[in-house]
């Protein structure tokens, strides 16, 4: 048996190494985690519950940066800061763990974000007034569970790349995050995106390919 | 084998007679209006494709009154003019024949209606343009398929009795209208009602029952 | 980052302050406890478990009122009394907690409501004997799980405006609440409309929309 | 490659010879027909379109009786006479092909049966005048789409064995049978059995080895 | 608030009296066991836990039989005998409870019940060793999850009236049951009926309707 | 635009070159064909319907052989023959055109196959019959719609390999095959292979591989 | 009755002007576009069918521009061209009309784009050979159906924006798209996002957004 | 009530004995172990989780051998080695349970197995660098979640039987195995079979049966 991670990744594709935790055990991200610490590459360990990050030993590395509200914990980090301005729109109180994963992602990728919260469209006075804020951005992720009619709100207004994040916030229909899902995929709002359920990680690495893509511009060679 | 219908039902609980065609054969649709013409007692036929119309067979009755855009027929009616007056709302042409269907029960059952289309919400300048008139309606029947995000923004502008008809155009995880579905079913706006997809006629059936609730306040006696 | 209530939707469309804790931290719940009761402003909490409630400092406010049967909690309220009676009505001891929270909304909003149980249709004399009651309410809301066969049942004995909570008890194809959902929205009655599963809350909230729009019929303008 | 039928299966286990025909060719129909008719076994052919029986060569065979309502034919049968007697139930028009397939295999298998129709429970003195009638048979099989709530109301009311056959019409979320199938599996009346969504086929065979099992007790030496 | 349960319900039905404990608190079903000890009625209560069981208070009655393997208690019972045998046949040990249930239930209810396992079609033989006391039985539930290919079997290996109980167990596609309900349903096998996964308790209910159907035939008067 | 085809797949992986048509237009298969035609490689053409097959040109290619039963067309084929025997074994007539895409696939790259059908477990004397004949092939092919129970019988019988091809046929539950699909995923019998619903073709090339690997073990090196 | 176009959208969020056909009749699309043609508003149809292109009446314009391949007619367009180029990657010839909107979407839109097809991933060398064709591109459009493999190869070797449209293509487990969609929602590369299944309109509207985003870099004052 | 196992089946085709733990008490698994352990019989026992391990008694059996990584025990084993070896390549650290139990029970059942892990398809370069070690098995079992893209890059690579393993690893629309499952048998790459969700057991009987077919080639007398 033998173990052989994607150390080249980040030269290829330009994305950072990520650990998705939650379905490793507290050994298994240990062992990772000391493996990484070891060469010095930055990492991003995802879906980290505060009981596994309080089993994980990272062998006295002082380069390991746990944050409970995103689930997330950085080493060896964050990656040199890049160009552009991602706004991370969350609907409500309960999509915040999720828009903090987006944000912490950006953050550990280079990016500058914004979190704007509390904007669901039940009271669309609240995201008319954060509208210009929005439209400032240069890219925006939109983080919304129940029937997600954020995205298209947000679709229609807003002419920026617009990434969707469905969460699994809800009870009923709701419940899972695929009615948000469904709602994000079919919205009359053109060429919204969509990433999978609760995928804050995704949405920012997205976000950072477009951005990536955008610096080609740069001088207007393009 | 023998048949017998609701003639009571009326009286009980106040709702047209009814019948759906979609599942019937024309011979039987004829031998229906045959014996309720003969009574002479009101009667709305729905889901009467073109095709059926051209077969069934009324018997020479003159009340026998076909509309193709709503695919519905009226026998012996409409019944007569009650107080109230409802907004039926459609995000987009697509979506015209579930309103219709709509517009042309609460016809029949005597309640004026006024039909609301192309508003939906990735151009909501459109929907704000109509939304004085909306509001001056007693109560509001929403007809919107894809993403439904129509249901959510009405429901946190407007006070008014809010009835969600999800529709089944669209394609992908939009066809079949299960997403409007779920998305009005969980709608961030509070108090939204819902009904069977692509139910038109029992929108407005449910509209009817709370006009005629109302009655009950008038004078104040409530 | 920064929060933003909606304060103004009372106004707006007349539906009352809510904040649903199921997804929320204690500590976000006594986060927005504490601002909302700094304003003085009403409040209803819903889904607010036994060990959830427990964990939330209300800051010494003595007008935190909490019910663990419906699992909710009244803040600065309830709300000035209403015309219009609702009754509840619930097939069994088990959608006791749904129907419970239905009542409780409707007492925070200042409406009448009464608590009808155990009147299955199975059984179905149980519910003939209190129909008298259930027909001098102004609205009914049927709670009901399994194969919500109570809706259609009462949806055909009764006139008044019907809204029915589909509920998650049960087990095989009845768990989680999809056929009783389904079974309602299919219901061979006419008007009825539905809420999400276990949605008491909303349930509420619509019955409050059509008694403000009945409201309009006092004196007779209409 | 060669065809092997089941012709002891009558024997073994009191079953009629079926040839269900809806994924069959009209030619292999035919073959069938032809191999039954040279045995002279009693046959019955179910899911036989117009169109196919239009199409299928009997041989001449004048033993052949089809019918369109039902969708079946019968080849040299009806079985002989047994005791017991059967009602067959349905709640409406749409569900006429289903009933009718569940009447023609009894009468195929020697039972007497009763089609009783129109009784849904959206109106409920139907069902109740026909109580009697229906409590005087040995089993109810019930056919109903939509909701299927008549499967319960049956079961509270009538002790005998009740065999629930859900119909795929309707449209929405009742389109295709699901609703009603899930619908009388969670039927809160205790002991209703269910078969495959417009199976009235199964539904006799079940009330078949019902009676068969009954004939057991004949003389009370059981 | 007022309770009401459905006591004439073994008079008008011949259902036995029955409390689903799953979804109630030990308090609701403590309160119900003190009132139906108080009348003296029998009653069954299933889905009850060890650790409800441990809670509920039956204030001394010396009638309360509980039993842990079918999660079962019986109060005030059980019912006088009738005549009738039921082999309850399952495929594995993991089905064990159900069966349990179901021949519980058979026991409260005066039935003589068989409980036959370790008869999983993967091993043929075990099941044609043990036809013959199947076929001496008067009706078959079988119990089986995963293929429930059981179902079928037995039903072209035995004449008899087959109730299916699928049930819950296994893993991927076949976890809480839906693969063995569809597969039961979708038996080759003539004149199967199916009830709710998991329902021991609904399999011997049908039973018991029909062994007092064939009662009629005690005599051969039918 | 550029197409190309992946030619050095037969080298590669040993699998025959083959072309889905169901969702190509006939111009676009008469393209294929006529440059495959050019270069004289063999080919399947699988899912190609009668009225499909009419239109395609194939530049007068003498080798092209079109079989109605199984849906295919050979193209400069079939392969040499290979040793090693398979036998696709069908529950009934229904599944016949799956079964013999599987046998017509197997022709294809030249290995024996034999069609065994009629062989359904609801009359299981008609399986055991042709027991010998199925364990003396090499490998099995079952294909079963509906419940599958075939499937698990076999499994259980033989200890070959096996795989399963579930089938689309029958109604309700059973339509489209998912149950069949599910059933044969949790097989109670060890040791059972799967491929998508319908796919015939796939099975046999499974087998194909499978025999291929078993060259290996010729002279016993291995 | 009255209809309102959303004319601003183009100033609003640089979005084209797009009318959806299929779920409208002939007579909707002419008057939609005799409306257009009129104010001279670029516009593009898309799944104009062949049989609704043949009865759409277009008065006469000059400018209405219909492709089958694509289903999809330009009315006054294209827009006029913008720095940027696209890949179209398509796995086969099945996905070539989804990918073909998505080429003329971006046409529309003043996009340069390249279609590339028969790259699946069961013959890997054929994608590698094409590698720096793709790479050469600003942003990537993967058209994939089946199990969609190719995202995730895709997104493993490209780090640019990469766009994934599920397809309908396929059968059993396949058909419809879901599965498409699915995998590619949850695919192992990073930063992949998704539209809708069978939505090449949608993406090429994301690949606009992005485009448009970009051009905010030229110069390097972002 | 008697228990008989099904001791003959490795006479009978081949396959181990094995007992499924997940749904089975402690003290099931232990009377089970006993019976085996008395009659010496080699079994092995799955899904046997830390907790049950530790309370499972085998009666001083020193032939009881328990492995927490592959969930698995090992009783009166393993099986004599037989020829052949089985490659068990896996995505990634999150499906090393289940291939760990694959490649237990091929150590149980005598065949040499080689784990090959983090081969995932978005670091394609990883899966190449394995590629001659995969090729040089007689069989490859594929075990992934998520989209499960290495099942198909691996059957576009490799004319080996391939037997795929989907798990239940991943969240949104990936949690539970389904997305991997249908992906897998939706797959492009030809002859790829499937087993149910985290069916590593299954898997490795199936590559049981393969070899022990191949055997009858040894001498090349087939």
């Amino acid at each position: 048996m033998s173990h052989q991670y994607d150390h080249d990744r980040p030269e290829r594709i330009g994305m950072p190494e990520a650990v998705l935790c939650s379905s490793k055990t507290s050994a298994q991200i240990s062992a990772i985690a000391a493996e990484l610490a070891n060469v010095g590459s930055p990492a991003l360990f995802t879906r980290l519950s505060d009981a596994a990050a309080a089993e994980v030993e990272t062998g006295g590395s002082n380069s390991w940066d746990h944050d409970s509200a995103s689930r997330t914990a950085i080493l060896n980090g964050p990656l040199p800061p890049r160009p552009g301005r991602v706004a991370v729109v969350a609907a409500g109180t309960s999509d915040l763990s999720v828009a903090a994963e987006a944000a912490r992602t950006l953050h550990f990728s280079g990016v500058a974000g914004d979190l704007i919260i509390d904007v669901g469209v039940a009271g669309l006075w609240r995201l008319e007034q954060r509208l210009d804020e929005i439209r400032s951005a240069d890219i925006v992720i939109a983080v919304a569970g129940m029937d997600a009619a954020l995205v298209s709100v947000l679709g229609g207004l807003v002419g920026l790349p617009l990434i969707a994040v469905p969460t699994s916030v809800g009870y009923g229909v709701a419940a899972g995050g695929t009615t948000a899902l469904n709602s994000a995929l079919a919205s009359c709002a053109q060429g919204v995106t969509v990433v999978n359920i609760d995928n804050g990680f995704g949405a920012a690495c997205a976000a950072v390919r477009m951005l990536s893509m955008a610096q080609r511009f740069v001088g207007g060679q393009q």
